[in-house]
């Protein structure tokens, strides 16, 4: 499959990378067509990658995913050609982070969410909202033991079930459907307890697991 | 020991009937002294079981336990001898949700959290908030298998001590001090995603583990 990845930081570079390792050919879109950190990538990930502006890897890929800090892809996409992305599925995997003396809140929360304001950004394309819940060597590697839990929400089924077939090639195997894009708030809000975590354990390896009652 | 609920509802008489059948003394509070739940469920209870006031179970508890429904607290607390609560263990509970056309959203979040206006209400005591995450069920009986994991924060690290030794002999095992009062904000959130895993699962008997990475 084509994947079309936007943003060139440390989750764009570990996903692309495992896409890679997966099989598929990945396009790494910034805002200029010849990013450094992107070459780099390039260079290092082998022959079925490339790298080329934001419009590219949105035209590039099938599957494209926003892998753009806090809430940034709001202002990037006013600045892409909306038409690329008819009918694709598009994997929001950000969250409306920021920080403020140390302090982490999000942007946009409780009554509204950065999924849903994708969603409403590029309403031609089928939104996937996934993988925000945890790190991204988390994401692409998921710990064996205890066999975490992986949400995903958007409003389109097909669009769902492609992404399943790819969490799950991807080490994910507790997978829930958790329901349309609105759903978003429940998964982003959730970066608050992930970063006390983060700061108490002084490492990101750790997922969220449901634990079903009898 | 002497523990006062506050609160005549599921969660208060779950909880109280726990503390019972643990050996403990327990006083339920409501706004009048023979509230008609609370009486039925001192007769169910037994000798340990008995009920009065919101100040009465207040006075009475050494801990004193926050069952009220969402930020109802708030409310009730104006209405107490606050030199009642010198030096207690207060264990909030409650979350601050709110509901609007069947949607569920949070009056406090992201940048405050009911934790911590609960220890602004009640700054003689010493506040420590846990077992909000789950459903009262699941509170005083967690899934045996999967262990999941029980967050506590607070900023006294006494209280903390007496709160995870009352939580031990509830039957949870994986305990998380996750820090000072103001980590509250981290699990009244997970409310967004625990509302919408119990509409999705049809029944409340789930929690939340955190799954550490190799």
């Amino acid at each position: 499959m084509k994947i079309g990845i936007l943003g060139t930081g440390m989750v764009g570079e570990t996903l692309g990378t495992k896409f890679i390792q997966l099989g598929h050919e990945v396009k790494m879109g910034s805002r200029t067509a010849n990013n450094d950190s992107a070459a780099k990538w390039v260079k290092a990930a082998g022959a079925n990658a490339s790298q080329g502006t934001f419009n590219d890897a949105a035209k590039f890929g099938k599957m494209v995913f926003i892998c753009l800090k806090g809430a940034v892809f709001l202002e990037v996409v006013k600045t892409l050609e909306l038409p690329a992305f008819a009918g694709k599925v598009v994997v929001d995997v950000s969250n409306p982070l920021e920080f403020s003396n140390g302090l982490m809140s999000l942007s946009i929360c409780n009554t509204n969410s950065l999924g849903e304001q994708v969603q409403a950004a590029v309403p031609i394309a089928n939104v996937v909202k996934t993988l925000n819940t945890v790190n991204c060597g988390v994401m692409v590697d998921p710990p064996k033991g205890g066999d975490p839990t992986m949400f995903l929400c958007g409003n389109d089924p097909d669009a769902k079930k492609k992404v399943t077939d790819l969490l799950k090639s991807m080490g994910w195997r507790d997978i829930i459907d958790i329901g349309d894009i609105t759903k978003s708030r429940g998964t982003e809000v959730l970066m608050h307890l992930w970063m006390n975590l983060f700061g108490l354990f002084g490492n990101p390896h750790f997922g969220w697991k449901i634990v079903r009652g009898s």
